[in-house]
């Protein structure tokens, strides 16, 4: 159930819609977009009276909505989100794209420093660095915990960069929520309810990464689980589903970014690491991303992918980022969108974060 | 690394070789087989000098090992791996086939109870029935919690059937621990590494699914998680994987049961309910799980499947159930295993548990 | 559109509804069933009136089909098809399981000989080999082709074993035509409409293996096409599909069995050989596959595997097939159907074929 | 086992080598590269004594081959093959992208020449139509078959554009052979050996689409077919392989263009329309192909696509092809390739073909 507000309601009309919604049981979720505000609302019961809704004051219509997402549908809101990071320029989901870099894993003080120093040079606004690794085997590197995030934080301080890193449980959840600007989930998590609930529960936004075998609408699902616990700031990432070829580590699936766009108004980045688990088809794959419309790359760099920890094999060297970042950026263009180089401190107190 | 001891070797040569081990900073799993017993090496670091080990009093010989699995392996434990449950004739993973069964989602008292009635007369040792759901969406019943296992355990003093339900974070496992015999952990979560390592934490024996879209060796080192932590109580199910073959709603792959034997001493049970998710599919391929050689089936029946809750339309009939444990007993005996009939309380003190 | 007649329906009634049919421009397809005989119609244009159908004579119901297949379907023939070899006691369909069994090519007189003698002694009625093998590379041994298809009808000479066989093009179907009892459709060559077409042209059953990436209703379309060129003798056969999974070469797709047997009439069989392509699979499987109902197995038996020149890694041992035939023989009599032991020649005519 | 002669190699140095080869028993292949012949060798029997070739006059080296595949690999041949179509500027795997459009089918002559006019104006060098379709129903339209063909030569006369279009048997292929400028092989036959080996036998260039359900090693197989008869000018093309993903018809797999062209010569071009199956995902997925590093795109283009006869859903308007066609070549610039404008007829005789 969908209450579209009047253009000209105000924000006392919208509160007092909520609160009636909470009267009758049910949970809204005010989404305001450029001409006006939708209130969604969630409930286990789903059966909601529409009568007594249309009649308040600064309501335009009630609409019942049929398919299984609500929060994350363009039907609740029209326009694309845009997720902003206060005291800076970086965005996710606007005009600009948003270009992700660093190693798999942190693995060291300088390692990872020399990563960051790199991507920042070739322009990234984000950093990435796994503190906590998903490995496949409970006997591989597992990430250095807190201990990464306590470095992630300070190339915050020194490059400007905002970070991205992963939690893969409610624990490292907490801390990951107290030290980055984007708590990411990973693929095997993706239908970790519990974690996308404590996820929706934090303020941060969240970085999505599909499933290996998730269908779209699987994949927005678990954005509404995020979304239905008040947390609208979702980023959704293609990352290559799993199928029988195997001259790559999985399918880059490149045909969800329009399919997601048409659906839904969150953002969605493409990550061609992942996606291709090979060095030499990276370039490619991340210009093919950029191409069909994606809202950014999240890409692995490392500055010795040879002795990296982890995904070492597609990890590519900073001059191959740059490279990636050129030809990025000319393909934006060409979309009428743009590829900002780095990050642009706008106010002294967001460092201090 | 594997430390395989002589078959006289005495319980004081073993406890000294994985004192050895523990102060060479790797960890000991002591594996006894029929013959003698093989010591399981684990520890990030990887590398341990055998010639130190070979020398050990009651050492027949130190092999090491490539695979990436070793917990779950044969080349550890040759001997099939055989779950009891103390206080009851019943097992898993031995010459009698585990016949587990019950609704999806416990709804009501009445509704499980009428159910478990059913199913310990057709001859079920175990009751299976949600408490926690993974539902695709948000909004769709999550199950009724502690409020289930309350009534779950009500059922074993009942019925004498054992208890299996599935814990879905790690605040689900340790009411589900307290209350149910065997823990599940579902399908979307079987790379939930964070929660298999602490069902490995507990001493009840752990039903593992099968990941949507995992290989063999990702399954088998999901179990190794488990089992790294000194939980060896693992059970395997196949519940169906996903492919584009659209006539079911997922595609079980019945060869993953003799391609488990070759290399794991676990048992593997197989899942035709969601495996199939079509009721009329859940017979055969049943019985197709019991011929191909699975050590149990782990199926949905419900009173009245067409009000259930959840998975309404893949649980099967009571009356269908009785089919299924005959034609089950008839093929398992052509395979020289048995079906017993039912649960047989074999101490007063094991009901009070 | 389907003509369903009147149960007292004589054969001048039946025949004048069909001209009528064939004046409209259609072509007609009268499908005798056990109480009635009933008229599937097919032609491209698929508009038919039914009033002008509806007044005939003999008559009782026109439906229209909504389904994309029509001969296939039980809705234009309840009863299951039963394909009979004229001289023998051999039915493929019906209560009796039809074995089929033999080395995958036909190599020399005696090696084929060889494997025939034994089976033919372990109880199947069925002999394969082929002649024309489907080769992914140029450069592999493409089979004896018209010697390998005389050395088989030598085979039937002397064994009485009905003879299966595949062929890959228009030219080879003429000579399989002439030298076998049942034509083989590759799976490569599901969708090869032309060869579908022409193999429905001849008058002898055809064996149609499933294509590696086949949904049901392709794979019934594909039936489909031999049927609407009048040959209504097609055995399905399913031989595993492409997935993800590689502990098999293919995942053996057992729920397809009951799928077909729900929405067709047509029989359809197994190959535990090609579906998992593992000797140490095709025992389990084979088994499982009777389970679940098929209405028989084709299993590659060869004397030496080890000497293949295709296949060797999936053939089993002679004694192998013995031991697979015993267990299906009690796993049959469960389900209420019958392994019978080997072919019986009913007439003296019918080996001079 | 490849011959790769000296970079001074004579011309009668290397019909030398050839002779040999034959001689031998086998099938030499000369390959001229931009700086030395290579001459591949193939035979069914695979034993070459490299002695014997390696002290011929003129030979540099001889190297064993343990690839499945040979003639289309770059050990073979290192350059890319270019092929060229005599009497025009259009090239396939050169420089220039090459842009194929047209309807799904030809339907009738006004239609055909409807959009013809529209693609050529648009710049496209290439025209596609099907005269012969291979539809999953026999029911189904199935194409105008010869008078399609002739449609089609009216269309190069008249525009001067080449004809791409599909054979589905022997028998069509002589007469695409007789009226097009490429053979199409459909995905369907990727593994229609019979075929493949026929188109091989013709010197038309032949534009071989990826089954279904393909892996890399078996797609260049395939060509691999085609080029053993001595028909070296293959184009690949990638169309989307199918998977569980259903947002689109198949998944389009555009990893697989880098992949192919790091272990072959031969050019590679995207269907973006069969790989989506939807006409808001075409120009994206167009896009991303060329960018990915395609050769070239195929495209369906209707002038009125609701009116199709097939695939209509897919085929995108006349201006949504124009549109394809300025981003093209605007991507392709920043690869340093080019998207020509059009035909050009260098050659009066050519149009006379």
């Amino acid at each position: 159930m969908l209450v579209v507000m009047k253009p000209q309601a105000t924000p006392e009309e919208i509160q007092a819609v909520c609160r009636h919604i909470e009267q009758l049981g049910f949970r809204p979720h005010p989404l305001p977009g450029a001409q006006r505000t939708a209130i969604g609302i969630t409930g286990n019961q789903g059966q909601v009276e529409p009568a007594s809704l249309e009649e308040l004051s600064g309501v335009a219509e009630v609409i019942p909505v049929s398919k299984p997402y609500k929060l994350v549908s363009r039907d609740v809101k029209e326009d694309n989100t845009i997720i902003t990071f206060p005291g800076t320029n970086a965005t996710i989901g606007g005009r600009d794209l948003a270009m992700i870099a660093g190693p798999c894993s942190v693995e060291t003080r300088e390692q990872a420093f020399a990563a960051a120093e790199q991507v920042a040079a070739a322009g990234a606004q984000f950093f990435r660095g796994g503190a906590y690794k998903p490995r496949t085997s409970p006997y591989a590197f597992q990430g250095l915990g807190e201990e990464a995030l306590i470095i992630l934080a300070e190339i915050r301080e020194r490059f400007g960069l905002r970070i991205v890193t992963e939690a893969i449980d409610n624990e490292a959840l907490e801390l990951v929520d107290q030290y980055a600007d984007v708590i990411q989930i990973g693929a095997r998590n993706m239908q970790n309810y519990s974690l996308l609930r404590a996820a929706g529960r934090k303020r941060k936004p969240v970085l999505l990464k599909r499933g290996l075998a998730a269908t779209l609408e699987e994949f927005l699902m678990a954005a509404e689980y995020i979304m239905s616990e008040g947390n609208y700031q979702v980023i959704l990432c293609e990352r290559g589903v799993r199928t029988f070829a195997d001259h790559t580590r999985n399918t880059l699936d490149l045909s969800i970014v329009p399919a997601v766009q048409r659906l839904s108004h969150l953002p969605i980045i493409v990550d061609p690491s992942h996606g291709t688990g090979k060095r030499n088809k990276v370039i490619p794959l991340g210009r093919a991303a950029v191409a069909v419309g994606a809202d950014g790359l999240i890409v692995e760099v490392h500055h010795a992918p040879d002795k990296a920890l982890s995904d070492g094999a597609q990890s590519i060297y900073p001059e191959q980022f740059v490279e990636l970042m050129q030809q990025s950026s000319q393909i934006a263009a060409i979309l009428g969108r743009n590829v900002p180089h780095g990050i642009e401190i706008t106010e002294a107190a967001s460092v201090a974060h």
